[in-house]
């Protein structure tokens, strides 16, 4: 088994905190996007979409998308459970991942991708109108936490979760696009603060 | 238990479609989108992000998100299981669900947003050159899940899954941004038709 990777890119990025959460080790193999590695013929024969994170079992099946790695994970190594314990649970942990990813997640890469010089090849073609439009939903987006945390330890409430994930690698990538938490949104404030000092943060 | 629902909307159709494929009944309440019902302070206090689909559960509990509502039912009703039976199975088709609504229904749901008069109220502000962009993308996704169905009956195998509705929906909506099949991609025609011949369709 071995996980193709790519350094400080976000979504590589949710998986290797994920793992560092359930205590999983596994080799990882750099693939350099810079040089448009993530686009040859052997590794789009292995993810056609061409993108980072990919994971390749032992038998060559290659899952992508982050969060079907994450969970094959949950089931092979269910502690401590990162996306819930019941029904119920796994559900709203669902629905909480799903708000950060299509919320605050996309608007903040997609302001990134839309805008920045890097992303030039990547994205064609950008459109400043609409990396603008995302910084605006990137701000509703974080008062939406806000409120929820104003309430809540975690995103989803008391247990930390793959939600959480989702939302420090959002909040942590915003430097990229130039875009910072307001000042008034203390309790995401302090949100950010108690995940940054997990141990797993440095992933 | 309810389930607020929506007509015509896309990601409603998605939890009716997965409802009628597992033989689950539930009370469905209406609420009219055009009259912006979705945004009332009712709904709001239910759903945060304003959306529909939304299940409301006996203890009023509300879980939003399609997916996060079909993961549910698939928990509480297993069979037909259409979310995968093993570990793997589970990562490949939460791998194809993801593929197929951040590519294809994505970029339909989007052409439509920034396109389409119906939307200028909802989407603002409305960018025509990001419509445009995503009809690009939309045939681009086409290719590859044609590809894919070229080797494969369904979208993550030999069988039935939530992937498919996922496709499903996003084909029958492109209708909508005046989208349609490429000729040329057989496979998917014929798979168009396989999923559109399930008394499930009508849902």
């Amino acid at each position: 088994m071995k996980l193709y990777d790519a350094g400080r890119a976000p979504n590589p990025r949710r998986v290797r905190i994920f793992l560092a959460e359930k205590g999983i080790t596994i080799p990882l193999v750099a693939i350099d996007m810079a040089k448009m590695e993530h686009k040859s013929a052997d590794f789009t024969a292995k993810n056609p979409v061409q993108r980072i994170p990919a994971l390749e079992l032992d038998d060559g099946t290659v899952i992508s998308e982050s969060v079907a790695i994450c969970r094959y994970f949950e089931e092979t190594h269910p502690e401590p459970a990162l996306f819930g314990k019941s029904a119920k649970e796994r559900a709203v942990i669902e629905m909480w991942n799903r708000r950060v990813e299509l919320g605050l997640f996309n608007s903040v890469a997609t302001a990134f991708r839309h805008s920045h010089p890097f992303m030039a090849e990547m994205e064609k073609p950008q459109i400043p109108a609409w990396a603008e439009a995302n910084r605006d939903k990137a701000i509703d987006n974080m008062r939406m936490l806000d409120e929820q945390l104003s309430r809540h330890r975690f995103v989803t409430g008391e247990t930390y979760s793959i939600a959480d994930i989702t939302c420090q690698v959002a909040v942590d990538f915003m430097k990229l696009p130039k875009l910072s938490i307001p000042d008034d949104c203390i309790n995401l404030i302090r949100w950010h603060g108690l995940v940054s000092a997990r141990p797993s943060a440095s992933a």
